[in-house]
């Protein structure tokens, strides 16, 4: 199986109360990729970069399966910059740079070697971007999974609700998923999403884990309790990129199998957040992967007998 | 088994999103109460209350197992009397009134009927208080679980680490544990607490689960994502109850009996948000916790392989 990922490919400066970095490699497809393809190769990356984007980065993501034909490279201007400063919850975050670049271009052409992929990472972009990418497969995959942002909310609605029937998960945060609902309950929120097209929708909480919902199922997954969360940047791609990675990998969209990709998800986001940037996900091994994700089960099994 | 439980019996004034009522029944020992009655008899009350306080609520607490030997009646006061108002995320709420009352002078004597029981749970109280009854126990029980809260941190510091010398489980909430020990990271905030005392400590995080912590033991239990916290008035307490009605039931105070104890705590804190005050709680049937029981099971349950 196959996995093309859509999204950017970035630099960001980022400050928490641990430290702070000037310009590191980021971008939402960056740590899809990182995640992923310890699960599946290849990733077929669609992004836009320009003239400063590290080579480097691009041969390691080419070592880890992540392929780059659908990467355009501008030559005469820059990269998407971001910046942004956490406070002590790292719930919050202040942004403070959004430098478009070669976003601001960005125009997505499938290449044909990508074509007959079965998962399909829609990153957060513009819903139009979105919409183009899934006309663009000339065989519709066999899951199309979703994100967004309140600011697509805000000056994008119309084509919002457009690319949400043509997905089958949407993948927010909590205050999207109300923002994007006016509904405060969660549970509330995730029947009005799902009414609106997408079949499956994850909310993710953060340090409180994140939920999965489907008809009537839910299921629950912690964060892993840590001392310190040193750098939240890129936890939720990361996490994104780690379910699809695990769906893409057993090609099973199964809610059981859906189940496993948010404890693989989560276990890979808790890597993301102990250093800066996607840092730490180019240094574990399938070990340290299969010791995390033990970890998982131990955090929430319990055995019970009813009263 | 049996289990005392001591806290306040009073009455609370409650507004929120939802509604309001003027005056109902509440107080931490009546949450107790409810809860862990259904799981363990008697379940031996030490509190105060004034000459208002309802003699149908006293029968219907005996119905139900509920000894009331240690609960002192005032005849010319009142019962303490609590009035706050939820906002929507129903995680913050004001208190608006605060009438000590009878609790002013609440000095608990532990019956001689009650010596010799094996669960202590002490509710959120002055430590001194706490300390008090504690040294009242010819036999020291088998566990003692404390709850405390911000307002003792700031007025009786040095009291309540010597309770917490003598206890073997504090129950917090999040805000609390971090005040407690001046760190904001819940793990670095575990090992400080278990540092002071306790050799156990739940870190209840409402609508976003509990904690346990044992030595370098973590499980975690999530709240039931409901469509409705109509409210929260009581849950911790109910939690509480629930859990240290587990354990006084089976008399296991290993830490995987905890874990069900967790569960079924959570279970029954579930069920106290769903009406005002205490109301849900004396509806429920055993069958009633058995499904809901189930529900959380199904909530967190996974298999996995590893990768």
């Amino acid at each position: 199986m196959s996995l093309i990922s859509v999204g950017t490919m970035a630099f960001d400066a980022i400050e928490t109360p641990f430290g702070k970095v000037d310009q590191i490699v980021g971008g939402s497809a960056t740590y899809v990729a990182y995640a992923a393809s310890n699960f599946v190769k290849p990733v077929q990356q669609i992004s836009i970069v320009g003239n400063d984007f590290p080579a480097e980065e691009m041969e390691e993501m080419k070592k880890r399966g992540v392929q780059l034909e659908g990467v355009e490279i501008v030559p005469d201007k820059k990269s998407f910059f971001w910046s942004g400063r956490y406070h002590e919850d790292m719930n919050s975050r202040d942004t403070l740079i959004t430098d478009l670049n070669v976003l601001a271009d960005f125009n997505p052409k499938v290449p044909d070697s990508y074509q007959g992929t079965e998962f399909l990472m829609l990153g957060n972009l513009a819903p139009a971007i979105q919409i183009s990418v899934i006309s663009q497969m000339k065989k519709r995959p066999k899951l199309i999974v979703m994100d967004t942002m309140n600011f697509w909310m805000e000056i994008a609605m119309p084509d919002l609700k457009e690319v949400l029937k043509q997905v089958d998960m949407l993948m927010v945060n909590d205050a999207e998923a109300r923002q994007l609902t006016g509904q405060f309950s969660l549970v509330k929120a995730a029947k009005a999403i799902m009414a609106m097209g997408p079949k499956y929708l994850i909310i993710k909480k953060g340090e409180h884990g994140a939920l999965l919902f489907h008809q009537e199922n839910v299921f629950f997954a912690p964060a892993l309790p840590l001392e310190e969360v040193f750098d939240p940047t890129g936890a939720g791609d990361t996490f994104a990129g780690g379910f699809i990675g695990h769906l893409a990998k057993t090609g099973d969209i199964s809610f059981e199998n859906m189940k496993r990709g948010i404890i693989v998800g989560s276990a890979m986001a808790s890597f993301c957040v102990e250093k800066f940037g996607a840092t730490r996900l180019k240094e574990i091994s399938q070990q340290d992967i299969n010791v995390r994700i033990a970890q998982f089960k131990e955090l929430v099994s319990f055995e019970i007998e009813l009263v």
